[in-house]
């Protein structure tokens, strides 16, 4: 198999794509030659933490948008793989929502197991990706940050796994250049401790909005006002919640709402989403669209139309993550290996445009996560991915949406069942909101976690 | 005159280059075809204060490192254009250290009195500068942040004036990644007022930390630790200020210190300078240096010695500054304009040599400013820039500097006299300390500021 393959980005999308690969070589099929360039000095990709905000150490965009105590605000067993139960990994059980280092200590041990890390080139940036019609290959130039070099290589395909929570949204609302406090977009959000005491205004109504308000409260925050551009989140939120709707202005520390209403405040934290943003592609190969379910110009929601051998991964808005980007890496892969034979870009965007009407139908969340199953289904048909239960990962997805309903602080107490093993999850040993220290061993020990001990660790 | 120059940068460097095209072609010289690129959307560089940090609306970096409440650090008279007094802008003789938006609105009034804006392309990135043998000519690719598009452009020459105050240099000290409170670099320092009541501790010991340290002061703050590598300030600090010798690791929200020493914080501030970063400099024509007096490679501390075309403004440390970028402007003016013609490549090479020997023998403040007034001096001589008292500015560096170490609280509440009107600046009406209110219009009023009212306006 004589061509070249490079993979943007080492996270859970590229890290499918690497394994998707591995799978292919361990059944016996020679398989490319595959390049995965990382701009972090790990693996992980969001995964990571860093206490990092803005520019990285050598200048570049930190790509992190994780924040310290972030638990999975969805069930475990809605992103479980199909070829690596949660089980097998930690050898038993572990709870329906763990925090940020399980989830990523789960992804690295798939990746360890099979050794993709001999394919990753760390600390080395993606400059420019370039396409020549003569030669039918992409030129990809990247930035060695180390040594601050750039190199240019030939390949044949190139798989975009660069993910789309990494640079902010963040609209500019009247009065913000003269507001006596922090000003920040949740990108930058990384301890919630900073705000203990504090009054907050949130503007958004999605998850992050959500999240970063419900971790603010856990961690002392005095109030918390949520500010929606179209409709407030709506949940049983405790009293020193308020839902408002759009800011309109700030003066000093007075917020003024559209409703007429106002409010003090010490912070203000922009929760109002992400660009998909592709500064290392030439126009004519870039994709335009925002967090949507069904990308416009991209066939299956993976291949460019007008350049199929330029893939993207996870660009959709997502209730499945990373048992999509699985479906997607092993779709992609097995396109690359000649397995599966792309129709003509007319055919091609007629099957777009046919996604795209029904998506246009979804208005509320349950539809939502229906479409998702349905196109995931679709990936899965053609390819050797293990299956998986589809719809009853969506059942699980549709019985989350009911229980955050319920009860906004205590849903992460919930358990499910995983569709892989069968095996309903152990409650945890303590409660979500008395839980403080999101560490991996906390999470995994027997005991209870005390809650001034907890408290103390962590302020 | 039929060549054209792409200007990268409408800051004060990139200012001064129009400013000095604009001085010839109004002395009746036939000037190039100038096109000066800008990212952010009005001119002034850093000049401009933004409330956001990291990434700016389009996903560029952005540029700024300005905070409120910032008030010149050095004498109004040693920046002074000898073009354009300070009295001719405002129309009257003004007090030595003025806040942020009086400088820029002086900085901008040249500019606007000249038609420099017409040159300027406003919202938009240089992505990438290709220099071509065959041709001798540069190719510059901009993204039109607004279009979201790429453009390349043919130039003869260009000037790189973007500035070396934009990308963090940020170590890791051990224990960083798990501080409960903020952990930030100073380029993202905004507002003093959100650490009011906070203990800080403040990474280094230059103009970033010695600034941002008086300023939470002033606005409230309950404590200032700096930590240094090599040398403590050694201000007479009050007694809420303690410099501690480097930080050896934190531990919860306890900082250890390379003495033994240790002290709780609430939020930790990177005061530990910048890198000069040109990510759209392929690696032969970019520019390796720190922030240095001479740095090494550039003729004149302006032309890259391996291709002269490519000009550098103002990317030495700088005591002076506006009057510096314009002796340099001017003076690549005249070499672009074939007034004056350089020397060959190792003559260069030796000029720079002997700079840098003479650089080397600088061991205190008094000796830079006397080095870097030589160097201006040196630039002058052979261009038709107004002629200025380089060493009566030297002298009030100097005497600047003994008044920072008789009083950092309270120096800029001298005054001193105007090398171009030969005025004695008028005394502030009110004590810096008192002087709540950063506008232009508290600043360039008669009425003394009444603090509480001050206080009431900014918090």
């Amino acid at each position: 198999m004589s061509f070249r393959i490079a993979i943007l980005g080492a996270g859970p999308s590229g890290l499918a794509q690497l394994r998707a690969f591995e799978a292919a070589r361990l059944a016996g099929t020679e398989i490319p030659e595959i390049v995965c360039y990382e701009k972090q000095s790990d693996l992980g990709g969001m995964w990571n933490y860093t206490w990092r905000t803005g520019l990285d150490a050598y200048g570049e965009p930190v790509h992190g948008s994780m924040y310290r105590y972030l638990w999975s605000n969805g069930p475990k067993e809605c992103l479980e793989f199909a070829d690596y139960s949660f089980e097998e990994h930690f050898g038993r059980p572990i709870p329906s929502y763990p925090p940020r280092a399980v989830l990523r200590d789960y992804i690295m041990g798939r990746v360890e197991k099979s050794g993709a890390r001999q394919y990753i080139r760390f600390n080395t940036a993606v400059h420019w990706v370039d396409y020549a019609e003569e030669t039918g290959k992409f030129a990809v130039t990247v930035r060695d940050l180390k040594q601050d070099e750039l190199c240019t290589e030939e390949f044949d395909y190139v798989v975009v796994a660069t993910g789309h929570f990494s640079t902010p949204n963040a609209p500019y609302f009247e009065g913000l250049n003269q507001f006596p406090g922090r000003v920040m977009h949740a990108h930058d959000f990384r301890d919630a401790c900073e705000f203990a005491g504090k009054d907050l205004l949130l503007i958004g109504s999605s998850y992050s909005a959500e999240d970063i308000g419900t971790q603010c409260h856990k961690y002392g925050a005095e109030s918390v006002t949520f500010s929606y551009r179209s409709q407030a989140m709506g949940f049983d939120w405790p009293d020193s919640f308020t839902e408002k709707p759009l800011l309109i202005k700030v003066v000093g520390k007075t917020a003024y709402f559209k409703d007429g209403s106002s409010q003090e405040v010490d912070a203000i934290i922009l929760c109002t989403g992400y660009q998909h943003h592709f500064p290392f592609l030439p126009d004519e190969l870039t994709l335009n669209t925002h967090n949507r379910l069904y990308p416009e110009g991209l066939y299956k929601g993976i291949f460019l139309e007008k350049n199929p051998k330029l893939v993207f991964l996870g660009m959709q808005d997502q209730y499945y993550t990373f048992n999509m980007f699985d479906a997607q890496a092993w779709y992609a892969r097995d396109v690359m290996l000649d397995r599966i034979i792309l129709p003509d870009e007319t055919a091609m965007a007629a099957d777009s445009t046919d996604w795209i009407s029904r998506e246009q139908k979804v208005d509320n969340p349950f539809q939502a996560i229906d479409f998702q199953a349905a196109y995931i289904r679709d990936l899965l048909q053609p390819t050797d991915y293990p299956a998986f239960d589809v719809e009853g990962v969506a059942e699980i997805f549709k019985q989350w949406e009911h229980d955050k309903e319920a009860d906004i602080l205590g849903y992460r107490n919930k358990s499910y069942r995983s569709t892989l093993t069968g095996t309903l999850a152990p409650v945890h040993h303590t409660p979500w909101m008395q839980a403080m220290d999101d560490s991996l061993e906390t999470f995994l020990s027997e005991e209870p976690e005390v809650e001034n001990l907890a408290l103390d660790a962590v302020r």
